[in-house]
């Protein structure tokens, strides 16, 4: 038989080599090359054959033996099974990634997502922070007194807490969550509320999921948070661009494009990226329309436990008497984001729908960092960062102000949050500005990136929470650099 | 006025003083009670009016100023806003949970997932394990090796690993997953083909949202798993129950009631619940139908390092030359449930699209787990504890069996996994039978849970990697002593 006459087994391979012989022989049985009903030699001549122990041979029928390539037929001998179906099958040997080799077809939802903008990759590391929104002050994060309660957990870790948990999230942390809600942000809920989720973007996905049908209508801020846009075009939403002005979202807009919409997604706290708060009777205005029309809030409050002066506003969640808001928070902007926490509070009759999508989904996220973060919270520590943070970041919100002044920026830094907006002269393309800043190492972002339909002056979202002074003064020269170099070219 | 005839401040609260002015006055406000344009008291007339501080009613208004609903009238004093919008609004004072105030409207996926069956809750852990299926041996994990690493890991976070990872996971994780489902499951892959997911859950509703629309149709063995059931019914899908026999999932069957399915789900390798291994000759018409049709198969190989004669099956992917396989795997089985790890292989084809979802889904999972897993497979602990467990579950499957010998059951166990199959005596109803057991406080569930359309002979899941010897022994007796019960009242 040729088929045994070419086989040459490679001891110097990691494959085991019965499992060679294994994989040879089951292409050449798929391939037709030994067909149907060939006897094959015994396990004695073969090893005989190919200088291999009479073992390894073994191994490899038995295999073939168990998925059913071969048969033994009483007495006789070992046979290709005469059962195999007629199917054309190309073995593939040895696997080489390739072209694909036939049509794929992605749901509709896959193919929106595909063509949505995403956040630029991150650079590395070494060439630091600076000003990479969206990340807290990680060179001030409390290190051995993280890693302490992580470590405390995972000694203690026995099977109660190893199996299946609640798929809403750890008891006690849903407590805690729904305690700083209540305090901070005047959120008006009980723990039984609280949904512990993958970060706020799984919040947000997890919302979309609950509420939307493929193919409703969905209200997002113009420009507004990529990853919210994200969340609601895997959900099979037709995003409906609404414009945001310095009194935030303007809900008329909305009515007038589509009074219809199931979901209103906004940052009222903190715009994001253009950083301004929504006004009271906007406030006011967006909750009678869900009210009237039956449609949802999804208030994303993903950085306002950092205001400045004076006490963080009410979130709109506590103006809410109609059951429309779902508040998503987010433990990524206080602790980290590679966490992957975050939580959702929402109406107590739609507790149930969300655990059941949330269960659906995955279950929950892992209990060792719901434990450690219940700790964290219960035993003073996270507000204790908060407020070392909220003067820290006032810190370097000043510093970054400062070090502005000789830039040619027009500097929007309101008194929250860990970012501010540097407007660019009139008719200066922030995305070229971007792409020349980042030859000089800086991680800045165009306003631009986050528009659908709004024509801006172009801006660039400079965040300032993860860098040092010295790193802001340094990295703002750099940017001054950049913009001058920008506009020599362009004269 | 006698908004503040009643105001009473009560310093035995935990919401401090202002506080509770800031939202007495917030209602009275919003009510109507204090219109707008009415001037307020001065902070020092007020303090002394409530026998409170000045700070008191200075942080107050602060906080009504900041939001909005006051404004100061140069030099005239203090006054409700003018602007205030016309909105009929209710205050809602002390917050209760109450029953709906409003009609709420679900997306038809969580509707269709509400009345899906889910596994009941788990029993208090006091009652032991006996005969949980689908968890493992939590008495004999390596506790003390994983905290090491898992501490280790927590003692070495850094910048550059808290900040948002990759969405497919981490790069060395994906790397050590690919070498074991290459070699342990004859899987063809590469690193990059390699997603991380949230458990076999995460796995599962990942690739029901890159591959399905709305209202697609899609295969799933009857009976079957419900956590498959639900990540299709969470994506829309139309599902199309498709009977089990002693060959798995009957794809002649499948084929004539939906030829155009989107997607198969099943488990080749040990079909759940029933135990039974898909024949080659149904593997390779799966397959034929998947390249014919365009449609996907949904792999999931849950728990098919366990097989206790011989080596592992090769799994469907290795078999799959037209890129139709999305192969499912978890950790939950050999490490455990509450790590939420586990992990997709795509074909490379549709790495982009599942990241591109796995992003807006909620990013990836923490990064915590990630790299301590890592490790333990790198370092080898992985498989040693695969072969531990293997021997372990070997002996626990044939106590079980030795301690069945004289219960009405008629024992399906095949020799791979963690758990087998009791039939019931023709005529017994197995959910009558589950419930006498958990009188006796086993954890048993009826196969007829499972089904769909199947009529089938009662059957009781019975998992024993969880169960000592002792427990095994005990349990069995007890289930002996409630079918007896369930017979004695049958007659």
């Amino acid at each position: 038989m040729t088929v045994f006459r070419d086989t040459r087994l490679k001891p110097q391979l990691n494959t085991p080599l019965y499992q060679q012989l294994y994989e040879h022989l089951r292409s050449a049985i798929l391939s037709g090359q030994l067909p149907k009903g060939t006897q094959l030699p015994s396990t004695r001549a073969l090893a005989d054959k190919l200088g291999v122990s009479r073992n390894t041979i073994l191994n490899a029928y038995d295999q073939l033996f168990a998925e059913g390539y071969l048969e033994s037929v009483g007495g006789k001998g070992t046979f290709v099974t005469q059962a195999l179906p007629e199917v054309s099958f190309q073995p593939r040997g040895i696997w080489h990634p390739a072209p694909a080799r036939r049509a794929h077809r992605l749901s509709e939802q896959t193919q929106a997502l595909l063509k949505a903008p995403i956040m630029p990759p991150s650079l590395p590391l070494s060439r630091g922070l600076a000003f990479k929104a969206g990340v807290p002050a990680l060179d001030a994060f409390p290190y051995e007194l993280w890693a302490k309660l992580v470590a405390r957990h995972a000694h203690r870790l026995n099977p109660e807490v190893m199996q299946y948990q609640d798929a809403a999230g750890l008891r006690s942390l849903r407590e805690a969550v729904a305690e700083h809600a209540i305090v901070a942000r005047q959120v008006r809920c009980t723990p039984e509320q609280v949904i512990i989720t993958s970060g706020s973007q799984g919040g947000l996905h997890l919302a979309a999921r609950v509420l939307l049908n493929s193919g409703d209508r969905a209200w997002i801020e113009d420009p507004g948070y990529l990853g919210a846009r994200a969340a609601l075009l895997a959900s099979g939403a037709e995003i409906v661009p609404v414009p945001v002005d310095a009194e935030g979202l303007n809900v008329q807009a909305g009515i007038a494009r589509a009074a219809d919409a199931r979901v209103a997604y906004l940052t009222p706290s903190h715009q994001f990226p253009l950083g301004v708060t929504m006004s009271l009777s906007r406030r006011l205005a967006l909750l009678d329309w869900a009210k009237r029309s039956g449609g949802y809030v999804l208030e994303d409050d993903y950085d306002s436990e950092y205001r400045f002066d004076g006490h963080p506003l009410a979130s709109l969640q506590a103006l809410d008497a109609s059951e429309s808001v779902i508040y998503v928070g987010t433990f990524s902007k206080v602790l980290f984001p590679s966490l992957r926490l975050g939580y959702v509070i929402v109406p107590l009759a739609l507790v149930d729908a969300f655990v059941a999508m949330r269960r659906a989904i995955s279950y929950t996220t892992p209990y060792l960092e719901q434990a450690a973060l219940a700790d964290f919270i219960n035993q003073g520590h996270f507000m204790r960062h908060i407020r070392r943070m909220r003067t820290l970041y006032a810190q370097r919100r000043a510093d970054m102000i400062a070090a502005a002044k000789d830039l040619p920026l027009e500097i929007y830094a309101p008194s929250t949050g860990m970012y501010l907006v540097g407007w660019l002269n009139e008719g200066l393309n922030d995305r070229a500005a971007a792409r020349k800043a980042a030859e000089y190492q800086l991680r800045v972002v165009p306003v631009s990136m986050f528009a659908i339909e709004a024509a801006l002056r172009g801006g660039l979202v400079l965040g300032y929470a993860a860098v040092t002074r010295d790193e802001i003064d340094a990295g703002m020269q750099r940017l001054g650099r950049a913009l001058h170099e920008m506009s020599e070219e362009k004269t």
